[in-house]
């Protein structure tokens, strides 16, 4: 279910008024938009330009992360990655995450939405069941049964998987220079089974997924995410460039 | 299932040598002892004696509490009881509580069990069913459901439940003189649904459990549980006094 409608004449990071914008009519309901993929896959990128995209053309915009989003669920994310911790029982990640997806739901998600907000988060339950379903082999469809105590029947409306191949995710995270924390040290057939777990699910529900090529310019993916998300944001009015 | 085996002549938690103490043979399976029952109930007291007098017998006991009992574990506990993050959603709470759980049994009780140790436990399971399942409306099958992610198949020897009436209670909570924490200000319905709860899970398994009037003089309650006692802990010789 693609809109018909014309991609923008310009990235849309660049500071200051972009030529092409969508205008957000506020609602009762607002939309989630989520961005999954692997670490170095560039979701922080794309979560930032589109945050201000949508607020640029009038949105209030919740931008938030997983694990974390509230005081709770940060300190529950301090928890499950600090190596004075580690190593962590599978079962046990896979219910901190869960917890702090539930603070964050009920407190931050949900109440942004009932207020006719436009959330947009990096990670959400896709990273459990890729990380913690796949990665760590607890089951896909039981990890996805356990979040259902933190969603409460709460579904994105739109999951962007920014699909990374491990060399341009590795090339990415070195000039990141990021130290590895306990996840990215994870070896590389981890990376490929929760990489192919978010693909698998996107091809579950394709009208609620965009799967997009990583290696692709970051310009080039946040046009291609804004031409989906107006399928989903209301759109009250476009002014061309 | 009651043991015909003759009570102690003399109360258990009296300093030095008892007249009557069980001598325990060190298996390759231990065993898990918990005490379960409201605020007030007298768990701690209870499972000091049976730990003093289970070491006095030879056993090398792991003396515990939940939630809680490993740092991990106390760390989510000090989330979950801190104010500064109250009031904090019903599921959130089950979450967290499973989660410590899930590291609790993980790294401490299954452990222990698996050198031959007796474990002594002062709340578990049950006490996640009975506040969170009927005192916070999650539902008794439901919140068991969601703490198989913790326990994997492991299932008490024993749970003590002290049953205790709420005049009781409140009388030993104000004798402690401790300030009334988030769970202990809650209604007097919250605490009766909890202790109903308590007796229909052991009702539900009587071979698995001790319901004892918590009204009773603390040294008659030793007694009581050291005797049941003798049936889940092998027992390798008995010295009168």
């Amino acid at each position: 279910m693609r809109c018909a409608l014309p991609t923008p004449h310009r990235p849309l990071w660049v500071s200051g008024p972009v030529a092409t914008v969508v205008r957000v009519k506020q609602t009762t309901r607002g939309a989630l938009i989520v961005f999954e993929g692997g670490d170095g896959a560039g979701k922080s990128t794309q979560v930032a330009a589109l945050t201000r995209a949508l607020r640029e053309s009038g949105a209030t915009v919740t931008c938030t992360r997983e694990p974390g989003g509230t005081p709770l669920a940060e300190s529950v994310r301090s928890l499950v990655l600090d190596p004075a911790h580690a190593p962590v029982d599978a079962e046990t990640e896979a219910l901190l995450f869960a917890s702090a997806r539930a603070d964050h739901v009920a407190r931050l998600i949900r109440p942004a939405l009932q207020r006719g907000e436009v959330v947009v988060c990096d990670r959400f339950v896709d990273s459990s069941v890729a990380y913690q379903g796949a990665g760590r082999g607890l089951g896909v469809e039981r990890v996805l049964q356990l979040n259902e105590w933190a969603l409460r029947g709460l579904v994105p409306d739109l999951t962007v998987v920014l699909d990374v191949d491990q060399d341009t995710a590795e090339a990415r995270r070195g000039l990141r220079g990021l130290a590895a924390d306990r996840m990215e040290s994870e070896a590389r057939a981890f990376h490929d089974a929760v990489n192919a777990t978010f693909r698998r699910l996107a091809e579950r529900a394709p009208e609620r997924y965009l799967v997009l090529d990583a290696a692709q310019p970051p310009e080039r993916i946040a046009e291609l995410v804004l031409d989906r998300v107006r399928c989903v944001v209301p759109v009250r009015d476009e002014v061309a460039g």
